[in-house]
């Protein structure tokens, strides 16, 4: 049984498995330092780290490696909960 | 008047102006993000943030703009206070 994948807006899978990578931008670099922070925060929280953070001082580029198991998915709760990091702190 | 630049050993100079790009590896995430908060840190000090810091669980990557001026040349005063962080706290 297959089911379709619902990626979150902004988010974008890549290759196989799916990894999902979002570029996010900012006004500051404190903006920028405060999602980076933020984000730390939310990955020791659940144990997993983003595969890849590339940032500068008023971007940031996360990559999410796939799910595990029978079945390699993206990880699109993980992005939706990193997407409310910026819904909480700056929208 | 020219001088010859020392680049500081494990870094490498890329491109006109030249930035300066270093590899840091690491055994844990922890060490890893130790390293990224003290970055932070230093750069936050020192007003001065590298171009481009590029990170996964173990590892990070790290670009420093040219110095500006007459002569645009490599940071390297900036490179050589960045692996002081790793002599302070891992060596």
């Amino acid at each position: 049984m297959t089911e379709a994948i619902d990626i979150p807006a902004g988010w974008e899978a890549r290759g196989k498995p799916p990894t999902l990578f979002r570029r996010f931008e900012f006004v500051r670099y404190s903006e920028t330092r405060a999602f980076l922070d933020a984000l730390a925060a939310l990955a020791e929280t659940r144990a997993r780290h983003p595969q890849n953070i590339n940032f500068g001082a008023t971007y940031v580029n996360v990559t999410l490696d796939a799910l595990d198991g029978e079945a390699a998915a993206p990880d699109c709760e993980f992005a939706r909960a990193i997407d409310a990091l910026i819904a909480g702190g700056q929208g």
